[in-house]
């Protein structure tokens, strides 16, 4: 069997449960936006990794060096933001083809420090090596956070009011945008330059009535379900209240945009999109609720349920 | 300029001076084999993280993927060991052809449990994705470790005696096999199988007498001079006593044996080879001295100055 039929939840669940066997003391790994690992009592640090593929994540003639610098650090931010911690290091590790412009490299590392400096993140290490052709590019953030104050996917609850921290489907439509040769487009200039939310991330890790959180990496429909599966829950989604700056359909199976999606205690949730407001300046966008039930999501339009089968980005 | 043109040691370089602006508060990044991440009062992590590339790397079809599950894994645990610290956990990212077989990655997948359990280090997390064509692999692995038991390059004192923890030179002469179509040598085995001194690592960490520490993944004379650089002194190396198992060019220029080198105070050195030899069943081998100058190698065999100037690899 090929790869491409296995795809790619099922490699991951395959794997998970292969390794399960090795005891990882206080650890948890595979299964969340990061890995936790307990350092103290109180504390633990927070790890993710994302690899960046040339002609699979980016075309090279379609971003500015500049801009897939920036890129390649704010996904793995955007993951430790997703746990509400703090990032405090990063590690690149580029392949390099052998003809690459000092050049093209210096303005993309000019990019990874922008954003490196921006959010007081050393970068503590990596690796540099040929590559025959392509490009990839692998990063890794670790973040740090008190133990009360991780968010994990498992943690949603019966009632709990859904929101997310931004608009959706404008980094698909973006790059609809750009393969059709519009690059300066806004949403194409929004996919090739996405915000990592880390402040937000950290407010929204230190209050106690936040309950699930995740980052919307491979779209709405996808990720809500992750937190569903791993609370044992179900959603109600309202269409029409989903910040949509592109189609519907791209703002709910539209990957890449990179917007924290969280869980609130339905009781604290108007206090808490208040202060977020006054925080940030921007809203938290309310779409649906928490819900009994097996993990799913009832998608409803003007109160009637909108019945088509909406699915995230994978890659296989 | 080409990258080719300006060198990857060049490139490190570059990027270590571009990020140093950055705070890192307690943590040490660029420059040693593992970054350090202090923790505790007492106590800190680890971090590596190596890329390995089809067609520079490896050749897909001349390692097994069972071998290159556990090799992918081996040299990360390198670097952990290098620094004395115990591992505590692994990421694993692929950007995988799709017209990969399943079976391929199962193997895969076999080769990098298999050392994972031998070292009980669980798998916490990584990446997958699809890639057009080649095979690239990505591990971060972690380690902890005492304060007090870093190896660090920069703590080479004069008058140490340089050890190595095995043989040197095979995995060149195994790579030269295996590109001649004789990959069923014992070397080309063991190019393929590098084994990690975890184990070794973590028990050298733990005398106060081993000063500094790396290992030999570019060559026995350029890692050597990473430890003469960092810790600003002058090396002697007596060239028949390298436990060579190739050419002593391959011995001393050969890529990828993953041995510890290691510096020890002259007058506990008899002493902690002794000790080292009832643990381990292995020697340690005594191959020189360092000496007060400036950052280079003094070959000599038979007593006799030997001036060939001697590289180890580099990727650009």
């Amino acid at each position: 069997m090929k790869i491409n039929r296995l795809g790619e939840f099922e490699l991951i669940e395959q794997i998970r449960r292969q390794f399960a066997g090795i005891p990882s003391p206080g650890c948890e790994g595979i299964g969340d936006d990061c890995a936790v690992i307990p350092v103290t009592e109180s504390e633990a640090l927070v790890v993710t990794t994302d690899m960046l593929v040339e002609d699979i994540h980016f075309l090279r003639d379609r971003i500015t060096p500049y801009e897939l610098g920036c890129k390649s650090l704010a996904v793995n931010l955007s993951d430790v933001a997703a746990m509400g911690a703090r990032p405090c290091g990063s590690f690149l590790s580029v392949a390099l083809p052998v003809s690459t412009d000092t050049e093209w490299i210096n303005a993309f590392l000019s990019g990874y420090h922008s954003l490196s400096e921006t959010f007081s993140v050393p970068l503590l290490g990596g690796d540099t090596t040929a590559s025959p052709d392509r490009l990839t590019i692998s990063v890794t953030a670790i973040g740090r956070i008190a133990l009360t104050d991780i968010k994990r996917r498992s943690a949603a609850q019966e009632d709990d009011k859904i929101f997310v921290t931004g608009t959706l489907g404008g980094s698909a439509q973006g790059l609809i945008d750009i393969k059709a040769g519009h690059g300066d487009t806004l949403l194409a200039k929004m996919h090739n330059n996405p915000k990592p939310y880390v402040n937000e991330g950290i407010w929204l890790g230190r209050q106690s009535s936040v309950h699930a959180m995740t980052d919307i990496s491979d779209g709405l429909a996808s990720d809500l379900l992750h937190i569903l599966q791993a609370s044992g829950c179900s959603a109600e989604v309202t269409i029409e209240k989903i910040p949509a700056n592109s189609s519907i359909k791209l703002a709910v199976t539209g990957g890449e945009d990179y917007r924290l999606l969280c869980t609130v205690d339905s009781r604290r949730a108007t206090e808490i999109a208040e202060n977020y407001r006054r925080e940030f300046g921007e809203p938290l966008y309310e779409i649906g609720a928490i819900c009994k039930g097996e993990p799913a999501i009832c998608w409803k339009e003007n109160g009637v349920v909108a019945t088509i089968d909406w699915k995230g980005f994978t890659h296989f």
